[in-house]
């Protein structure tokens, strides 16, 4: 790899993590930070997540091999139009937003035609805390990275982007950006919703009151996810739409069949659809190292 | 206390649990077991849960001051059919059955009237380990048990089975058989079809294939509910019906509210609902212990 100069724009707890584990590496990289927030770069360096910081977005990528852009969904275009002016010809830009069909689209928007160095990218990884006090290096290891790549990414851009994340122990994953937007809506998109949904439904219950301190280990882990944070669920929606309404009218009708089930008693149909919702968990679930 | 004899009818993790945590108090009393499998009576003898046992139902509860029938929910009619001619006048008898309306439909249609040692009782407590094997003295402490008296139901015989809850932890809360009722619905019940249900849509997707191998610790813990024991839940289904296909329907207009907010894009709106469902979470799920 050619890459001497990486620029990380967002030093959150997905960008930190991945300039400390390249860090880590060892290897002749120089990591520059961008950020909004000037305390979160100068912790970085303190934490020797970063070699550097700017609050030039300019003199931060104009030098840059590989920048990856790891903000929030809704703020992908408005950093494609601060770095298209400055960048090299060449430069290598990955992301690591949730849904991918949106970021091409600001991309293309952006650039006019798709850079060949744009390699669109999501790793699947986080924790309960953010930010770049919770970086980690060892963060990806293990885990899932979804590269995208559109027809007009080329290989070298791809290979690079693959290569550096398999440097950090991530298991890289092709697929075309729609599958991804698609399978990201049903498995992660839609229980997320849910999961927000319930709480909403129960909070401060008109009829029931606080019911909240009926609930046990079952509900703690079931709402988990309702604990993330509200921003990027908000970016996440708006920027993965028609998937994510598409997915949550499938559930509906799965809802619809639970109550058609049990209005009419079907007792061995009601046992059969848990059962096998159980094996297939126990199954493809609980035996999975993620 | 008059309680010299207790028999526990169903030796699971529940039941078992219970005798051995009346067993560790060294109180003066004799605790015999009843269950269809005697291999786990077996092993409740030899891990101390029990003093004794016995396959013949008349004889277990004859003699018995207070029997705890830990069944599933659809064994409860049968159960208390067996037990009927045989208990003395003023034997006490509770239950830990999930939903409580119907245990006390049963017991009214088995019994004639309600006896006034009947106290319908619900243990909010578990684990991921069923059977005697799992059984442990502390799995009620610091755990809710909720106990819904009837109108006929005495004074002296609600003292009794509340004073033996907490003395092994638990702390004990009175209502009546509809708000709990309706209240498990929407905590428990509603979020395990919810899981089973997003398992099922999910599982051997016609079109998207196998999507679990793309999630994350977030649907593990959001789906850790589908791993429940299906004829329990099958069996909770059919004896909550109404408040379950209520709270269901509830749930369906959640869904059309979210459907609708990102079909028309309201980004404060999504915000909002994100941001006061987290902080509903964090104030009152998150910092209560359980």
């Amino acid at each position: 790899m050619n890459i001497h100069n990486i620029t990380v724009i967002g030093v959150g707890l997905i960008g930190a993590s991945f300039a400390k584990g390249i860090k880590d590496l060892n290897i002749k990289c120089h990591i520059t930070g961008v950020d909004s927030d000037e305390s979160s770069l100068q912790k970085a360096i303190e934490l020797n997540v970063l070699d550097d910081y700017s609050m030039d977005i300019q003199k931060a990528v104009e030098n840059a091999d590989l920048i990856l852009v790891s903000v929030p969904l809704g703020a992908m275009e408005s950093i494609f139009t601060a770095i298209e002016p400055h960048i090299k010809q060449n430069t290598i830009i990955t992301d690591v937003g949730s849904s991918k069909a949106s970021v091409i689209q600001s991309a293309e928007k952006v650039f006019g035609r798709l850079p060949n160095g744009f390699v669109p990218g999501h790793p699947i990884a986080g924790k309960e805390k953010s930010g770049v006090s919770a970086a980690a290096s060892d963060l990806f290891e293990s885990h899932k990275v979804i590269l995208t790549p559109t027809n007009m990414t080329s290989k070298k851009a791809l290979d690079t982007v693959k290569a550096l994340w398999e440097s950090l122990g991530a298991c890289v994953i092709e697929m075309s950006p729609e599958y991804h937007d698609d399978v990201f809506a049903a498995t992660s998109h839609l229980p997320h919703l849910l999961a927000y949904g319930l709480v909403n439904l129960l909070n401060e219950h008109e009829e029931l009151g606080n019911v909240f301190q009926y609930t046990a280990g079952g509900f703690r882990d079931f709402t988990r996810i309702a604990s993330s944070d509200a921003t990027m669920w908000k970016d996440i929606c708006l920027n993965n739409q028609t998937a994510i309404v598409k997915w949550l009218k499938n559930y509906q009708q799965e809802i619809d069949l639970l109550i058609q089930l049990i209005e009419s008693r079907e007792s061995d149909q009601l046992y059969q659809l848990f059962k096998e919702a159980k094996t297939a968990r126990d199954t493809h679930i609980v035996k999975k190292t993620d």
